[in-house]
């Protein structure tokens, strides 16, 4: 019988054995941020804190760090600091998408309100600034403010362009660009600036962390119409149910008969719970899925290429790799 | 005929005379931070201008500053950084409160839609945080974040206690102490800080802040159940609609006679566009608005008792006036 010694270890056990101390005591300061004497906030801490999920954020930040000379302590406040901006995005874009499901687990805005899903969301914003300020200096808070920023201008330009059926690949990637990349760049360019990194490091691993965003955003959208919800644990179809177009249907319009167009128009226009079903075998028969995940590989790709700046460690092999697996996931 | 230049000036232009510039050179920072070449936010930034109210914490941060030895650039910075805040948090409340008008104007969720509301108060938070971070030190990044994160928690605590009829002063203040003082009180504190000002000063002009703040907190719950939207600008009663008790209210059920408090809580239970009318008798009889105006007065006074710590100038008379004018207003 082969010892579980023998088998080759997996791609989050080998994260988990480099910065899994780190990732656990960033955890730490993050719920040491948050606590709250207040019951309302406590109650909400406690039912938020299972969705914590990939941690793909602060995973990215550490293993700059690791891939720049090592993680230091601002590297684990800084962790604790994306993985805080994340989880506010996710509070108020289920609030914009009326998600009621995330992880498996209730949202808030369906198991309390809107109103404590928008103020709680807010609370983890603010908490995100005020610890990323607890630095010695504003450089990390500058990036982060920066960041923001643009995570909400390509929200908002999303929402602006919500049943635009014309909305076209360049402002897609636009809006990509702006409410996921922004995130994961800025998360891989601080793990390798507190690192002390070089300029041109803290620029390749800024490229791979904009990159690996939009691949990884690209895969959630093909998960969104084609996954199933028990591997996903969210709600899903609802890109269609917003009227979001996403890269697969964006492909499929352009590429459609007229005739089809039409009719593709027609279910966009009025969705309702059987349209992701019945767009399936549109999709299917097109070329739509294999090519937007053609575009995610060649993301992947690039954000891998970014990483032959760096000398090659353990720590550039698992960015590498976490490269490959935002592409093929089913969560 | 008098002349107008016997005419004692107004507050408003005793103010404008002392800080009017540094006032509308921070409104100038405040454009040019948010101001963004994406069509989407141009309109959103456009339509929002017209609210510009009454920035009262602009004013009351270059009031201290100039009190404590006169404004600086960062005074300035920091004035747009306290009115992006307070601006995010009515386009959130606006949300909660499903207002549709706002100083006289359709308010963005009423305009737009809920989504834009409120990633455009993200949008507004995301830049006031990046705009802190943007002076020499993280001092004032971390004064901001740390005030937001209580204001947050006073929003929460709010909506928790929505319905609850029991509702008892201790956690009424409790509440507004956040939701509203936190930010007046920062604002004064930190005008104080930027000036060099003593650690006596800082603190006199943040209890001056916060005391000024729950006065005008006091004198807004009163002008929500008593007073005229053609003169406040904004809907009315609201608090009434979403069940937020305040403290006229918290005073009338605390003194009825049990039958009255039951008739009174049915309504309160049920609230229709009749409520405020149908009210109104029972607070006239009572005395609830003259104990939350005598509240709210006491608080005035307190707030400028802690003025005393400062040399008497023209600066401090005017943040004297200041607090008594936040109790005697219309809007």
């Amino acid at each position: 019988m082969p010892s579980l010694l023998d088998a080759p270890a997996s791609l989050p056990e080998r994260i988990d054995a480099l910065v899994g101390d780190d990732l656990r005591a960033s955890m730490r300061i993050y719920d040491r941020e948050l606590a709250s004497a207040n019951p309302v906030l406590a109650d909400l801490l406690e039912h938020t804190a299972r969705f914590r999920g990939k941690q793909l954020r602060p995973k990215l930040l550490l293993l700059s760090a690791a891939a720049c000379g090592g993680v230091r302590e601002e590297h684990r406040v800084l962790a604790a600091v994306v993985e805080m901006v994340h989880v506010a995005t996710l509070l108020h874009d289920d609030v914009l998408d009326e998600a009621d499901v995330r992880r498996h687990v209730a949202t808030v805005n369906g198991r309390w309100n809107n109103e404590s899903a928008v103020l709680f969301g807010d609370y983890l914003f603010t908490h995100a600034f005020h610890l990323a300020a607890s630095l010695d200096t504003t450089h990390a808070a500058r990036a982060i403010g920066a960041a923001t920023n643009r995570v909400c201008e390509g929200e908002l330009t999303q929402i602006a362009h919500r049943g635009d059926l014309s909305l076209d690949e360049a402002t897609y990637f636009r809006i990509v660009d702006g409410k996921t990349a922004e995130l994961t760049a800025v998360a891989c360019s601080l793990g390798a600036a507190y690192a002390d990194a070089s300029q041109p490091e803290v620029a390749a691993l800024e490229t791979y962390g904009r990159r690996l965003g939009v691949a990884f955003q690209i895969a959630d959208d093909l998960l969104d119409l084609s996954g199933h919800s028990a591997e996903t644990g969210k709600t899903l179809g609802t890109d269609l149910q917003k009227q979001k177009l996403t890269l697969p249907l964006i492909r499929l319009l352009s590429t459609a008969s007229p005739d089809d167009r039409g009719r593709i128009e027609q279910m966009l226009k009025h969705p309702n719970e059987a349209t992701r079903t019945a767009i399936d075998p549109l999709l299917r028969q097109s070329d739509a899925l294999s090519y937007a995940a053609g575009r995610a590989s060649a993301e992947a790709a690039a954000a891998k290429a970014a990483l032959e700046a760096l000398l090659p460690t353990e720590a550039v092999a698992l960015l590498e790799q976490s490269a490959d697996a935002a592409v093929h996931r089913r969560r």
